[in-house]
């Protein structure tokens, strides 16, 4: 089955991010064709700082790349590398209601944050449903306040397909139900927003001393503590394995120990399950001319499945003449 | 100085439109570098029919080269040929208020009409920013209802530009004050709106038919006529010189003829003026693919003017990295 992604350059990426979606993308690798996209064109709305939107998109590129996505089994690109999704965006805005983007949480929700309310923050509903219909994609996987962009597309392709037969493969989404939510360190969802996170490829110390921040519950050194519901416990066992869970769970029980020494094993956890990622992450670091090779041949076979849809859609609109 | 022109594939041409802004076009190709493109995009917003949308395009580039569009002085070229401009498009949204949008006389108008709203009718202002600022133009001839088109692409050009430095050049309008405006049979301002066309290129019974129902002023054949205020008369003019006007007026004023007379002088006049045209148009229609061979390498023109603005501006806003 072909899986689609899109993958927001929007800087450090987390342990949320991590368990949330990517570890899951990396391993769809094994049963579908996975396209994986940089959506630096969807970043544009709020980074005008060209600089910076260049050193996040190559960012986001060298993080994917050690976190494990395949440029030989998948299709990975930056956005911008494929012009044909604008041309689709543009086809498909004459069969979007302008109620339909009206209604679109993404929207509404910014504007309610008091982002100034611009044309491409409105349309890009629009600009997401070619980039999926772009690319006969059969799933995308979601998080639940991804869903509505999904359904969009699916109206708007039903409606192109109204006017002019059956072009456009109407996609599914897929909520993965057994998707970690990933505390923060302060036991809400861990989120760049809230300001707790934990980075996946932090310096050593840094990691040490967020992790150190950690809220937990004030019991004596000596006294028995109660793992169940412990931010610590809770970020941990997402890295263990049943008998180190089980492990983690005595030392909690048994008193003696404190929440820090807990931490301090958990940051060592953390920092030794990167590690191999870590080491990636340096060699494509040491390489950024090899990662942009990669986007580029990543760019071409996704425009070879661009252009599949796109003559047909040219031709069925009158584009072509 | 570069000028631009977009030309709607909207069917037969009239000679309102003719007088009313072809003529002015192909004379400004003596002394002007002249950018001319078949907005199919743009009529795609009301267009769903493909075939149709091909047929309109081939038509408009076979019309306007057999008025005097010069391929190898002017750059002609269909819109869906460079893929940049919808990059640009893009681009441009980030810089739109949507407010801009929401006061736009296009959209409000069409709305008005019960026109369903979908987002390509509201976001067609940005679209046309972009084709506008993709080619450096000095100067864009406008009807005044098409000024407020100008000022939008304006107004986000200086948006765009403050962002991220002087890259757009900001295009002038210019209303040409002469341009006449040309009365329908019935009296009212000719427009295919109003059913009171007449064509440039229509057949030759036809065209008489049409002229036969000119509405005039019920007057006895002997009697003389008042050639001022005449529709017959009016448009007669358009296509005489000073003296050809004076012996009208004479026989107006002579009486003994009835505006039956005028009409077939003015059939045999129209017909006259278009023969050169129209088999400029006879030869064309024969020879499509080199109509086609002529847009395409008007694409190529005009794609290399937008290269330059497109690499400037992927560069300032991080499209490149």
């Amino acid at each position: 089955m072909r899986v689609f992604t899109g993958i927001q350059p929007s800087g450090d990426l987390h342990i949320g991010n991590y368990f949330g979606s990517i570890k899951a993308m990396v391993d769809s690798q094994a049963e579908n064709e996975v396209f994986a996209f940089i959506a630096n064109y969807h970043a544009m709305t709020t980074v005008q700082d060209g600089r910076r939107l260049s050193e996040l998109t190559m960012q986001a590129a060298t993080d994917f790349l050690a976190l494990g996505i395949d440029p030989e089994k998948s299709t990975f690109w930056v956005q911008s590398d494929v012009k044909e999704v604008l041309e689709l965006y543009w086809f498909l805005s004459s069969f979007t209601p302008m109620g339909l983007l009206e209604r679109a949480h993404s929207y509404k929700d910014k504007v309610a944050k008091g982002i100034s309310a611009n044309h491409s923050l409105f349309a890009y509903p629009v600009l997401m449903a070619a980039d999926i219909l772009l690319y006969d994609v059969d799933v995308v996987p979601v998080g639940k306040d991804q869903i509505q962009h999904v359904e969009i597309a699916r109206d708007i392709a039903i409606r192109f397909n109204n006017a002019y037969g059956d072009i456009l493969k109407l996609p599914e989404f897929r909520v993965d139900e057994n998707v970690a939510t990933v505390p923060g360190i302060d036991g809400q969802k861990m989120s760049k927003s809230y300001g707790n996170t934990i980075n996946i490829f932090g310096d050593e110390k840094a990691q040490l001393k967020t992790i150190k921040k950690i809220v937990t519950e004030a019991v004596p050194m000596e006294e028995p503590k109660e793992w169940r519901g412990c931010n610590v416990y809770n970020i941990a066992k997402l890295f263990l394995d049943e008998d180190e869970c089980l492990a983690l769970q005595e030392r909690y029980e048994r008193g003696g120990e404190g929440h820090g020494h807990f931490k301090l094993y958990l940051a060592e956890v953390i920092w030794e399950h990167f590690r191999p990622y870590r080491e990636k992450r340096a060699y494509y670091e040491a390489h950024q001319d090899e990662v942009r090779d990669i986007l580029k041949a990543g760019a071409a076979k996704a425009s070879e499945a661009a252009r599949e849809i796109m003559e047909k859609v040219r031709s069925v609109t009158g584009a072509a003449y």
